[in-house]
């Protein structure tokens, strides 16, 4: 069973991993065709001619299984109550086909709300690995999330 | 038919809208059980008792939808070749069944490559809006675009 996690349970410098998710070509063009429509993400021929030599994954679909990897570990499930937002997200190599992914995150940073006693925001780092151990995706994530309730045992 | 843009048909002050797109509790439901798994997202019931008070879209879908809608225009499909990050992305407002999205964007500075000739970085503001002209996202995305090649008329 997860442990779950508050505001109050994060310090800078906790480190987190998760499991992996191998990625298919059908799912790359599925999220693509939604959201991405774009001919290397698409299209395997033009693709093929493209800088990239082949299908590549959106990466907004990158971000959203990277995210969803840590959120499902369920340790935020009673805290978070969303994010104010993203900084210095960054696509550092480019998502193929058959690539697994896995999330590591680091706790830069845990400050406490100044005008609302019951919550803070957790600043995380996000790492998007794949199975060379590659980065293939950075950003720091905002977590909104709320301290841990009175009666509430650690 | 849309106008192709490459990158030197961009200059800052640039300013691009969509058309909307109006999202369904049944698309932010489905969207969030593959990637945002989180009881605001996915369940009605949760929902009413979090701090939004009813189901609201995963900020990866808002994220995602607000792209499509500019990409989809078409302007980008011959000089796009991907993009290496986004900057100050933060989400603003809720976006709840029925709300109707469109996306505006303005160029805020175009930047040719040193070391590739034939390429550069658009950074454009993108807001994505609700029903109501409310910002519901905001962010600051690079886009690298090729520059217009030899013979192709402006």
């Amino acid at each position: 069973m997860t442990v779950k996690r508050y505001l109050d349970d994060f310090a800078a410098g906790d480190r987190f991993s998760t499991p992996g998710i191998t990625l298919t070509e059908a799912q790359i063009i599925d999220f693509a065709l939604c959201y991405d429509p774009q001919p290397f993400h698409l299209d395997a021929r033009a693709a093929a001619d493209s800088p990239y030599g082949g299908l590549i994954a959106s990466g907004f679909h990158t971000l959203a299984l990277g995210f969803r990897l840590f959120i499902q570990n369920g340790m935020l499930s009673e805290s978070s109550i969303g994010s104010p937002g993203i900084d210095e997200l960054r696509w550092r190599a480019p998502v193929r086909p058959g690539d697994t992914l896995h999330t590591q995150t680091e706790v830069l940073e845990m400050t406490p709300s100044r005008s609302k006693p019951d919550r803070g925001i957790v600043r995380m780092r996000y790492a998007v690995r794949n199975q060379r151990d590659e980065e293939v995706l950075t950003m720091v994530v905002m977590h909104l999330l709320r301290r841990r309730p009175c009666g509430v045992a650690v």
